[in-house]
C-alpha cells in the first residue's frame, strides 16, 4: 500500500475557519501552493468532515427545529436536547441503542454512529452540524477539482467514531474518491505461497485514522492532511463500500 | 498529537525472517543503525504481532494438538480444523459468535477477535501462530531495550482486526508501552471554548492503523515501522486500556 518504504503526512497550514458557501477546493489549492506542494500521483488528501459539512451549509440553528412527539419522548430517555434528537432522527434510518446520554443510530448513509454524526464541538453556540449530504460525492467533487490531469489523487473525508468492544475514537472514512476505499486481496499469496487469510483491507479507514493523528480531536486547527508515498493498484471504490451490509453483519 | 505539521512513517528495511528465540531488540537496533536512524524523543516503533509472536516462540505444531470433544463439535459447526479450534478455545475466555467459517471469541487478553488472533498466513505449513503471552509486556521490554536514556519512545504491537458494521480489516494496537494508548481529553475546550464532545482518543489504534498502511496485509515484508513527529503529554497507558470493559459495552 506504500510504494516505497516511507509515507509522509503533512498538515496544510493557514486554512481559514470554513464558513457556509466557502469553496474548499480553491482554499485547499491555495494552501497547497503556499506550502510549495504540487499534488502528484499517489497523493491522498484527507479532509475533516467538519469543514466539508460547514462549506456545504450543513449547519442548523437549533432554535429553528421543532421536535416531534417521538423526539421529545426519546430526548427524555437519553437526556439530550429534544431539538438535537429531532435532527438525529431526521438523519437516521433506525435507532440501534438508546440509553441515558447514549443515542447510537444507523445514519441514512448506513453508518452506525453516535448522534447520527451530528456535532456541536467547534460549532457556534446554538447550532448543530450535520454530516455532508453525500460524502462520497463531496470527495469526488474535490478530487476532480484538485487532481492534476492524469494523476491518481485520492480524497478521503474522515470523522471520529466510537466502536464496540474498544475504548476511544479513531478516524474513519465517511467519504472517498480516487482510491480503493476497500482493497480486496483475495487470491494473493503469503510469503509461503499460501492464500492470505486477511483479504479485505479497509484502506480508506487506515488513511482516515492516520490523518487523525495530525488533526487531533478538535479536527479544525489542522483539518486537511496530505499523505504522500502511498500506492494502489485496485480499482477505485467509495467509502460506501466500507459499510457492511446488514446480512453480512453478526453484530446488529 | 503531532508536534509539528508533519509525521513521517518509515519502514525498517533488511530485517531477516524472524525465528523463535530471535532477539528482536538487537535486530531492530541494527536495522535502525543501518538506516542511519537514531531513535529520538517522540518516536514510535510499530511492530507487527507476527514477528513478536515468532520471536517469543508462539508457533504451535498442529500435529502436536489433541482436540477435545468440545473442539471437535465446534470444529464441525464452524468448518475449521479441530486442532485449530482447540488452540482457539485454549486462548479464549468465551465464544462470541460461531457460524460456518466464522469463530469470534473473547481472547484471554479481552480482545474480541476472529480465531483468537491465531494466524496461519506467513507461517510454515502445519503450524499456527498464537498472540504473544502479554503484548503490553513485550512492548515494554522492547521499549526498555531500544529507547535512549531520557527519551520518550513509544512501542506499539499491531494486528489486523475485522470490525462490526464495517467491511475490511484495520490495524489495531494489541500491545503498547512508552505512550498513552488511550488519551483522555475530558476538560479540554474546542475552538469556541466549549467542552470537547469527543474526549477519549484511541491514540495507539490510530498509530497501529497508520503503520498497517506500510506493512500491507502480509505484515512480514515490512514488519517494523517508525513514526516520527508525534507528541503527547498524557501519562503512558498500555493497550489493555483500549479494551472496553463488558459493563461499558452495549454490543456484547
Amino acid at each position: 500500500m506504500a510504494v516505497g518504504g516511507e509515507v509522509r503526512l503533512v498538515a496544510l497550514e493557514g486554512l481559514p475557519l470554513i464558513r457556509p458557501g466557502d469553496d474548499l477546493g480553491t482554499l485547499i489549492a491555495a494552501a497547497l501552493a503556499r506550502a510549495g506542494l504540487a499534488l502528484q500521483d499517489g497523493d491522498v488528501l484527507v479532509l475533516a468532515q467538519k469543514i466539508v459539512s460547514k462549506a456545504e451549509g450543513r449547519l442548523v440553528r437549533l432554535a429553528d427545529v421543532t421536535p416531534s412527539a417521538e423526539a421529545q419522548r426519546l430526548a427524555q430517555e437519553v437526556r439530550k436536547d429534544a431539538r438535537l434528537v429531532e435532527l438525529i432522527l431526521s438523519e437516521s434510518r433506525r435507532i440501534v441503542r438508546a440509553r441515558p446520554h447514549v443515542l447510537i443510530v444507523e445514519h441514512r448513509l448506513g453508518l452506525i454512529m453516535a448522534n447520527a454524526g451530528i456535532d456541536q464541538s467547534n460549532v457556534e453556540d446554538g447550532f448543530a452540524l450535520l454530516l455532508p449530504e453525500n460524502p462520497d460525492a463531496s470527495a469526488e467533487k474535490l478530487r476532480a477539482r484538485l487532481a492534476p490531469e492524469g494523476a491518481r489523487v485520492g480524497v478521503v473525508i474522515n470523522d471520529s467514531f466510537g466502536r464496540p468492544w474498544r475504548r476511544g475514537t479513531t478516524g474513519v472514512a465517511i467519504g472517498a474518491a480516487g482510491l480503493p476505499a476497500l482493497v480486496d486481496r483475495r487470491g494473493e499469496a503469503d510469503l509461503y505461497g499460501r492464500p492470505l487469510q486477511v483479504t479485505m483491507i479497509a484502506f480508506a479507514d487506515e488513511i482516515a485514522a492516520s490523518a487523525s493523528l495530525l488533526m487531533g480531536p478538535a479536527a479544525e486547527a489542522r483539518p486537511v492532511v496530505l499523505l504522500r508515498g502511498l500506492g494502489w493498484s485496485a480499482a477505485d471504490s467509495p467509502a460506501a463500500e466500507l459499510i457492511r451490509p446488514e446480512n453480512e453483519d453478526l453484530f446488529r
